[in-house]
């Protein structure tokens, strides 16, 4: 697998970058959970095992791609499976000093499984039906989506005028657009998909561990640099 | 083993997604005591080693699976000899506010474990033994439900009126009932059990992983919530 590296193979480049780069993330807020305040600690944890938890991953599937060449698809929803839930979480974190309710974080996570589910049927169907299965993903995507637009966050919001909630508001809108859709994009270089003809197929996990990047640590560090104002605020 | 992998093995996924769900509840569940009050910090350490403990054992029995592709079933066996006492523990912890008593821990603990040898003889011994050493196995199972239902634990529910114990009563109720059930369920997908025609042998493992997240994972999260509600309640 080595001359993969040799070769400067661009997906073999970023397995290993994406690893590093989520184990020290992990470490770094680990770490500096215990600089901020009592309540933002538990989103500095959960930040903390969301890259954790890719580090491993990616562990595998850097090497499984070095072996093998091809995109190491059951891993990659195996992370997902776990943190595409703790996102919810840490997005209810966020808004629960607001109200958020419990039964809304279980909306959160039904959805988001149905999205992984029917989006892991579609990576491992074939061309025939992969079109298909990423379309009923994308329902299951933009219900959360819908939710923090028009559901129940988005009414949270509005029954609040605080400063503080408008903030984190925005965030999660940006990240939930912005940061998530780089997934289907991805997911659309796939054989018989609307961007099949201008990117490789190999091109899907340059994708996907872009976005990997920005969602799991971009999104920590932004809970993380808000964790430290409202800390130094409070002193 | 990694063709179980790219073949979707659904069992080799569910060990995945278990390995990896039962180490960050570990260290979730280590890193949040320092969140809980007094009493809570030792349930929190409980689940914290009863995850931990599994996770090591998951990590044998996803190599053990995916290199041979059979149930890992002596290492399933070791880990509940160890966390199913645990979970025996961390049912005493819960009551012991409300006067539990440590004998009763030992009645539970030796029916535990009176279920576990007969369970573990009757998944080595055959088709012509199974029914026979599962039913035994049923019978410790029976006199946990009876224990915490109609005996020493319930007694100690109808003697107080204090509405945090009725909140753990519940709980243990649901846990044993409907969470720990799933494992005699999985055992009858053996040659020769109720379930035998209706599911693979190797489903078991299914069965097995899932009960497992409930029991261990989502038994620990509800202890974990109860914790950090009572521990605001008092500031
Ligand atoms: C819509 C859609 C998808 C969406 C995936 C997403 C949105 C994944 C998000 C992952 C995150 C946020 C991980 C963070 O740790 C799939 C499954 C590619 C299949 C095609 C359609
Ligand atoms: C009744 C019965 C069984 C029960 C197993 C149980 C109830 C296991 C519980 C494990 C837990 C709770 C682990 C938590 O860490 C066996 C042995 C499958 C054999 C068939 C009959």
């Amino acid at each position: 697998g080595l001359d993969r590296i040799v070769n400067s193979d661009p997906v073999a480049i970023t397995f290993f970058i994406g690893y590093m780069a989520m184990f020290a993330s992990a470490v770094f807020f680990f770490v500096e959970r215990s600089s901020v305040d009592g309540k933002w600690k538990t989103s500095l944890l959960v930040s903390g095992l969301i890259t954790g938890i890719a580090a491993v991953h990616y562990y595998y599937m850097r090497d499984f791609y070095l072996e093998t060449g091809s995109s190491p698809t059951a891993f990659r929803y195996v992370d997902w499976t776990l943190t595409v839930p703790l996102m919810c979480v840490e997005f209810y974190l966020l808004t629960k000093p607001f109200g958020a309710k419990g039964s809304t974080l279980t909306k959160l996570i039904v959805a988001s499984l149905v999205m992984l589910v029917t989006g892991y049927i579609g990576e491992t169907s074939g061309i025939d039906n992969n079109v298909f299965w990423g379309v009923l993903s994308t329902v299951g995507y933009l219900y959360i989506v819908y939710e923090v637009f028009a559901g129940d966050v988005a009414k949270l919001a509005k029954s609040s005028d605080s400063p503080a909630l408008g903030r984190a508001m925005f965030l999660l809108k940006i990240f939930i657009t912005l940061g998530w859709s780089i997934y289907p994009i991805g997911y659309m270089v796939l054989p018989g998909n609307l961007l099949s003809g201008l990117f490789e197929v190999s091109s899907i996990d340059l994708f996907y561990n872009l976005a990997d990047a920005i969602n799991k640590i971009g999104f920590g560090l932004v809970i993380y640099s808000v964790a430290i104002a409202e800390t130094h605020k409070n002193k």
